[in-house]
C-alpha cells in the first residue's frame, strides 16, 4: 500500500516532508488538508492524527505524526535514500538530532525577536566553516531541509522586512539558495503555493498603496499642470 | 576519557539527563554549571555550547547539546543501554521521536494553558490503553524520562496549584509514579534539589501566612481578652 502524506502546502513542515519524499522518489499519495478551511480538525482526521496538526502520514497500518520524527522514518524505512540525508554514522546523526531540536525550539518564523536572533546564530555556529550546509557538509541532510523549508515562508513577507531580516546574514541567504538547488525541481514546485500567496499580498499592497497614494499625489500633479 | 555532563539540576532537561547515565551505570563525571549564578554565560561553557544552554556534554573531542539529542547519542553510543530506551526498531524508535518532538512544542511546564490541554493529551493519547509507560510500553524510554522530568517540576508548585493541575489525570499520576519506580534510587536523589527548593518555598509560605494571619488574627484575638 503506498504510503499516504496528509499535508497543507501553504505550511512549512508539510512542505519538508513532500519535498523529501520528491527528492529521494518515495513513492506516495498527498492527501491534501486545507487549514484555512479546518480539515485538520474533523473526526475524520483525529483519526490519523488525535492531536489535529499536520503533516501526519499512514504508511499501512503504521501512522506518524511530528514532521522531524516522519523525515527521519521516511530516511530510515525507505530503501534508496542517500546516507547524507540522515546518517547513520552515531555523531553525524547526533548532531543532526541537536539541529532540529534546537529547531524546535528557537525558530518559529513568526516571531521576529527570536528569529532574528536565530538568524545570527545559524550565520555564526551552525554555518561556520566553508561548508555549503549545516554542520559543514557538502550535501543536505534532513536538518537543512527542515530549517529552510521554515525560513522560505518569510517569503510571504514584504520584501522590505525580508530583506531587513535576512540582508544582514550572507551565509543563511546562501544557505538557502544552496539547499534549493540540491533539491530542485521539487522545492520550487512545493513551494509554488507560498509564492502564490506572496503575488497575491504584493498585489494588494500595491493596490493599497495605489489607492493611499494616488490621493496623495494627485494634489501635487494637479498643482503642476 | 570519561564522558562530561555539563548540568544543572534545577532545570529538568539536565536532570533528565543524569538519570539516565545513573539507571544504565554510564560512567560520567556531573560538572555543575550554576544557571543562578550566570555560569552558563561565561566565555568557558561557550567553548562547550556556544547557545549557552544546559545540559551539555563532552565525550572525548566530540561535544553535544540539547537534551534530546544527548539522550539519544549516549542510548546509541553507549554499550549497556537496554533496548527499551530508545529501541532498535524503526516503528517502535519512530514513536519515540514523536513523542519527543511533541514535547518540545507543547510541554513547557510554565504555560499554564498550554500545560493543561497537554496533560490531558498525555492522559488521553499517549497513555491510553494499559502500558505503565508511554506507548503502552512495559518499561519507560527516553520519552518517558524526559517528560516526567519536566513534569516533575510542578513539585516546586503550591500544593493547592499542583493538585488542580494535575488532579484531573490520574493516568499521568500514575505514569509519573511507575517512572519514578522504575529509575530509583536515582530518580529521588537527583530531584533532591527540586524537593529542597520546594520546602524552602513552603516555609516562606508558612511564614508569610504566619505573619499576614498573625496580623489578621490578632485583632480578634485581642478584641476576646
Amino acid at each position: 500500500m503506498k504510503l499516504k502524506v496528509y499535508a497543507d502546502r501553504m505550511s512549512q513542515p508539510s512542505r519538508a516532508v513532500i519535498i523529501f519524499c520528491k527528492v529521494n522518489g518515495i513513492d506516495y499519495e498527498e492527501i491534501k488538508v486545507h487549514i484555512s478551511k479546518g480539515q485538520h480538525l474533523t473526526p475524520e482526521f483525529a483519526e490519523i492524527n488525535p492531536m489535529k496538526q499536520l503533516p501526519a502520514i499512514a504508511d499501512g497500518r503504521f501512522k506518524l505524526f511530528e514532521s522531524h520524527a516522519i523525515l527521519i522514518y521516511l530516511a530510515c524505512a525507505f530503501p534508496g535514500v542517500a546516507d547524507q540525508w540522515y546518517p547513520a554514522d552515531v555523531f553525524k546523526r547526533s548532531k543532526i538530532h541537536s539541529v532540529l531540536d534546537w529547531h524546535h525550539s528557537n525558530l518559529p518564523a513568526e516571531a521576529e525577536i527570536i528569529l532574528s536572533s536565530s538568524l545570527s546564530k545559524l550565520e555564526s555556529f551552525w554555518l561556520k566553516g566553508n561548508g555549503r550546509f549545516l554542520l559543514g557538509g557538502n550535501q543536505p541532510s534532513i536538518a537543512d531541509l527542515s530549517l529552510v523549508c521554515e525560513l522560505t515562508q518569510l517569503e510571504v513577507l514584504d520584501e522590505k522586512d525580508r530583506t531587513r531580516l535576512l540582508g544582514p546574514h550572507k551565509k543563511v541567504q546562501q544557505w538557502i539558495e544552496n539547499t534549493r538547488n540540491a533539491t530542485n525541481p521539487h522545492f520550487d514546485e512545493v513551494h509554488r503555493v507560498i509564492m502564490l500567496a506572496k503575488e497575491r499580498q504584493q498585489h494588494q499592497r500595491l493596490k493599497a498603496a495605489k489607492n493611499e497614494g494616488g490621493s496623495n499625489m494627485k494634489k501635487p500633479l494637479v498643482s503642476r499642470m
